[in-house]
Formats: C-alpha cells, structure tokens, sequence
C-alpha cells in the first residue's frame, strides 16, 4: 500500500510517497520559502532534478501542490489520489496528550491544537497539513507521529526540572524532549549495524542538524535527553542557544529588553550564528573558520565542546555505551566536526578510523577503528521512513 | 598581624579574625537575621558558644556589633581595634573589572557598585560591609577579594554563550563563575592533601551547599565552571534551579507571569525546596526520603544526578581527573549525598571506602578506597582563610 508522508515546518513542506511494507519510495520532494512570491518545489522526475519557483502563500497551498504533483501527467507518480492509502505526518510537540502516534480524528486534532503554546513554531505549521489533507483527501486515513513520544519512559529526575511541583501540573512544564523521531531512527538503525537487537543497544545518539540534540539510551529506552521543554534548549544549535542560565534572560528584561525581544534573540539570533557573526550554516562557519575567522573558530569550538560535554554525562549516567551515533545534516555530513567531536573522547576510550569517517558523507557507516571502545556510526537521519512505519502500523 | 575578614550576605555577617602568618583563629562568629527583630549573635568564648538575641536592622549596625564584640571587655579578643592591621571581604561579583583581589580605594568602591546589577542579590550586601569598616576604622587597609576572579583564565569556549557577541560587550553577560575563592581554597587543600603542587593538580572541585557549582581545573587552572552568568545557573540548589531550557521564562511570562514571579521563583521557590515541598535543607529533605516522601526522594535523585552529569561532561573534557573533591556544607556533611554520587560514577572508576566517607563529616579526609582512579576527598569550606591570606599578601 501506498502511504504519503508530509512534513510541515514553518516555512516549508517535506513530502515522501512510500510503498509499503517493501518500503521504496515512489516520490519525494519539498516546497520551501512558504509565504514568499519565491516558494520553490523541488523534486526527481527520473533522474532529473525538477525545480519550479511559483508564490506558495499558505501551507494548505504547499499540500494541494505536492498532492497535484502526484498525480501530474507528466511528473506524477500515481493515476489517482485514490491510492494514497494514508498519510503520516510529524507532530513535534505531543505535550502531555500523546506518547505514541494515533489515527487522526477530530478529537486528537482538538486535542493538538490545545498544545500549540507547547510549541508556537511547530505545532500549528504541523496541524495544517492534516487539515489540508482533511480537505483535499477526505476519507483518506491520517496518521499524527509525534517527536515527543520516543521519551515517554525517561525517568523523573530528567523528565522534570528542578523547579516547584505545581509547574508541572499548572503549566505542563517539564523535558519533553525532540526529535525522538529522529533518535528512534538512529536507534533502530545503529541496532541493526551492529546486529544487535534495539533493545539490548546502550547508546548515545547525537542528532546534529539545525537543530540539535541529543538523547542518552540505555538497553533501547531513553533515558536523558539534551531538549526540554521546548526546541531551544540542551546544546548550542544554528540559531538557537540552548540552556543557559535563567540569569541572563532577567538581566536582559531589566535592562529594557522586551520579552520578545529576548525570544527572538534565543531563538533565532544565537547558537552558531550569534557566535560566529557570519552565518547559521555549519559549512559556512567551517570555512570561515579555516580562513581565520576568530569568531567562526569559536563558534565552532563551543558548539563541539557543548556536545563533548553531554556526551561525557550521558557516558557517565549510561554506565558506558556500546555506540555512539551522528546523525541529522552536521552528524551525517561533516567529518570535520565528528573528528573535532571524537578527538574529545579520548579518555572514554573513542578513536575514530580517519579514513571510514572522512569517506561517510551522507551515508550509514562505522567510523570508529577496531581500537575503540565505543562504536561511532553515522546514520541518515530518515524519519519519513519511521512516520510511514508508524502509519502502516496503526492501519493494522 | 591581625586580619578581620568579613563576609556580608543578604541576611548575614560573619567574622573572622586571624593572626598572619601563624593562621591562628583567634575569634570567629555571625551575626544573622539581619533586619529582623530576632537577629542573633553567635561567637564562642572559651569553650562557651554564646548567643544573643537583639534586633539589628542592617549590615552597619551589624559590623558596628562585631567590632564592639572583638574589643568587648569580657567576650573580647583584643584591646583595641588598633590592632587590627587590614579587614578583607568577599564580594561576589567582580564582573568584568576585577580579576584579582586588590586593596580597596574610593575607585574600587565605585567601580563595585558599578556591578550592582551582576549581583542584586550578593554585591549590594558584601559593599556595605566595607562601607561600615571604612566609616568605623577610618584608616585601616581594606581588601576585596572576588568570587569570581578564580575563573579568568577559563578558556573562551567555556567563558560565553551561545548568544550573540554584542551581548557581551553590551550587556556583559558571560560566564563569571561564582563560590571562586572556596573552589581555590579546595584545590590547594586537596593539593595539600596529595602532596603534589595545584599548578599539576587536575581535579574537579564540587562545591555543594546551600548555593552549588562545580568546577573543572585542569593543572591548577579552572577550564570551566557550572554557574555562570549569575548565581541561579548551574546546578540544582538549596532553592535556585540551574541551567534550564529559557523556553519555561518565555512559557510562563505569555501565561501572564510578570518577570519579578518568574525571577522569585527561579531563585528562591526552586530547588530542593521546590522540588521536595518540604525544605531547602539537605538534611530535612533526606530525613523525610527516608521516610519514603516521594517528593523528597525525588529531589535527592535530581540534585545527585545532576552532580553526576557535570562531574561526568567535566571529567572527559579534562581528558580524566586526579581527584573529585567535596566542599561546602552538603558536601562535607552528608556521606549519603556523597555515596549516591559516587555510586553513580562507577564508570569513571570512582569507588569510595565506605568506612572513611561515613566518618569524613566536617574534616579534611581521604574517602575514596585504594582501588579508586580517582582520589576522593571531602575539604572543609575555608573562603575567610583565603582571603586573609590574599589580604596579607596585598599588604606586602
């Protein structure tokens, strides 16, 4: 069967059409720079990369578009919506409601809607691609998989925060944790390279995209994770500065700053952008970096150092760990920051193989030496392929 | 030469005064609940701890007792305040100005009130302890030796944030470190101690009372540091929170909290207190977990756990440790607290000897068992001898 997955973020929409249970793709694309007369869609028709710019002004426009695309003439991948079995979509935040992925019915929309103050930036960007599809596909099964479910089982002391009892029960504060798509993925696939099964697997998955984070995992069930409760906290990221201390945002209010202003600033102002002064994106930083750039080196320092020192705690808590994996763009992509990142790790007892790590970009790979007493893997982030599982399963 | 060190909090003073270089004590006491009708008075004499009970409203009246006390014609330990050569306090804060302890001039007076708004909470009270001396023995050297001046050669990657770089230069906010003068204190202790110089000592120094950090040194120097900004960041404590995830300010400000709520709570409703809802005290939360208050267990989970998490990020980015030494009042105090830890720490090595941790309570001891990687010790908290020595020292 036939299952369509979309990711809407904020500013754009994923889409991947896959058949199942073989699971090969069909069609996949993405439409970007939502809102802009300059949205672009971008996908294979073939071997060729298609590329078209046209104005996308909403999210719902984004799905009719990627739905039309389908079932194009020439570039489509099927005659008629009516084989879209179902569709998965990613839900970051699933608050307190959801701890595993659910069928999509008006109370479970209701119920999502309810938690977008959880997650301003995403939930309500997620939500609309089921009501599109809800619109465009009515009768079509939809599946909600959430980035907060894989958390569930972690234990008190860091599920909450060290804050008074009634914030969580009045204000649902507590460490959610993100990208547990994501982790799980890792998770799964690490399991599978080391030909273990998931749940005999203790490890530490360090998600390192443009967001980041990373998740403790101890015989396949989290148990820490660097996110809280919500995406900007745990490590430094490309614009997001992660925890600090509260401190400083009290400082800043009392010196005039609004507190949007300081959110802004937080959000999407700071990490690797705020350091360097140059740019938000990984590659651009290490360039300047390798040209010189003081502020570039730093970023670059501190956004590797801030990562050593979860992985040194996770370590500790986990009692050791059979693997450590990078995934996500920064985790997948770049030996340079990995080689940084390992060369840290000596004292546990890390040691990459140079050339496996330099040779896996983009791919899953064992890049650590026979030497090493932790595996390091790198595994393509690919949560698409867990949503269209989670769907197929709920379909039963 | 006689040197009186005082201390200055919020709601305290105590005192000190010490022959240099013999280090001999020869009269220490404190004055608390200041501002209170019920203030209190607490010296010894001879072998008598004494106590009264007056009101004293504010920190002069309370320096203005402690001098009359010293020179008292029966509870007092010197003739005549002649006698005393220098007075040297702590101030907490010496923000971007002060990174050693100097002798205090009408400029240093003014370039410390210039921090105020580092520290409301810590500077405003350590000052007016100075102001008092110079107002009281008009003539007499005073020395300021700052919390934070221990942390200045902290490389750049642990001295700031993910923010942007103007908000350094702007606001000043980096991370300062704070309880400086008690992580060196401990570090030449455990130096002592290990018979071996501090400038080849690499260690972590966990300073675990009613406020708490821990500080990562690396052959004597601090590499980094769990507070920061300012006293709240880091770890869990007796009432502050930490580091957390600033998405729970911005949270709970949209769902109406005014900043002085959130900066109230943060600070004073947290913690173990907040977490526990009985006590910030150690001792009264383990008393009731031993009952079996699952609130109170809970605390003492998070607080150890968190300890854990630092010493386990510091202990690799320092490559391994000689030592892991506990100071302040927990941590000198409280086998219990000490054996969850190092429970904890099993893969580092670290195992206690049962038998020395639950005899080490307010004494310099050697607790970890000849089979331990790394030596564990408990030092007893002495910032007042510091700072007389450092007073001495400027004196030349």
């Amino acid at each position: 069967m036939k299952i369509l997955v979309i990711n809407c973020r904020i500013y754009s929409a994923e889409y991947e059409l896959i058949d199942m249970p073989s699971e090969e793709v069909l069609g996949r694309g993405k439409i970007e720079k939502i809102g802009l007369k300059t949205s672009s869609i971008t996908f294979r028709h073939g071997r060729k990369k298609e590329k078209f710019i046209e104005p996308i002004m909403e999210h719902a426009g984004a799905v009719h578009r990627i739905i039309e695309l389908l079932t194009d003439a020439e570039f489509g991948v099927i005659k008629d919506t009516k084989e879209i079995k179902a569709v998965g979509h990613r839900i970051v935040h699933g608050g307190n409601k959801f701890y595993e992925s659910v069928i999509v019915t008006d109370k479970v929309l209701e119920d999502i809607t309810k938690l977008i103050s959880l997650a301003p930036l995403h939930n309500p960007y997620n939500l609309s691609g089921i009501e599109a599809i809800k619109n465009l596909l009515p009768g079509v099964k939809q599946a909600a998989v959430f980035g907060t479910a894989f958390f569930r089982k972690m234990p008190e002391h860091a599920h909450y925060y060290a804050l008074p009892r009634r914030l969580i029960y009045q204000y649902d504060i507590k460490r959610y944790g993100f990208h547990g798509i994501s982790h799980q993925h890792c998770l799964e696939q690490t399991a599978a390279l080391m030909k273990k099964p998931s749940a005999k697997l203790t490890m530490i998955s360090c998600h390192l995209g443009w967001g980041a984070s990373i998740t403790a995992i101890k015989n396949g069930v989290p148990v820490d994770t660097s996110m809280g409760f919500s995406p900007v906290g745990g490590l430094m990221m490309a614009t997001r500065c992660g925890n600090i201390d509260p401190g400083v945002i009290v400082h800043l209010m009392r010196k005039g700053w609004t507190l949007n202003e300081v959110n802004t600033c937080l959000n999407r102002e700071s990490g690797l952008l705020g350091v360097s002064g140059i740019s938000d994106d990984m590659r651009e930083v290490l360039e300047a970096a390798e040209k010189g750039d003081k502020n570039a080196v730093e970023a670059v320092d501190m956004f590797c150092y801030l990562i050593v020192k979860y992985i040194g705690a996770y370590h500790t808590v986990l009692g050791g760990a059979d693997a450590i994996s990078f995934t996500a763009g920064i985790g997948v992509n770049s030996p340079v920051i990995r080689n940084k990142i390992c060369e840290s790790l000596k004292v546990l007892g890390v040691k990459l193989d140079a050339a496996k790590n330099k040779k896996a970009v983009g791919q899953a790979a064992k890049i650590s030496s026979a030497k090493s007493k932790i595996a390091v893997f790198t595994i393509p982030r690919n949560e698409v392929l867990l949503i269209a599982r989670e769907t197929a399963r709920l379909l039963g």
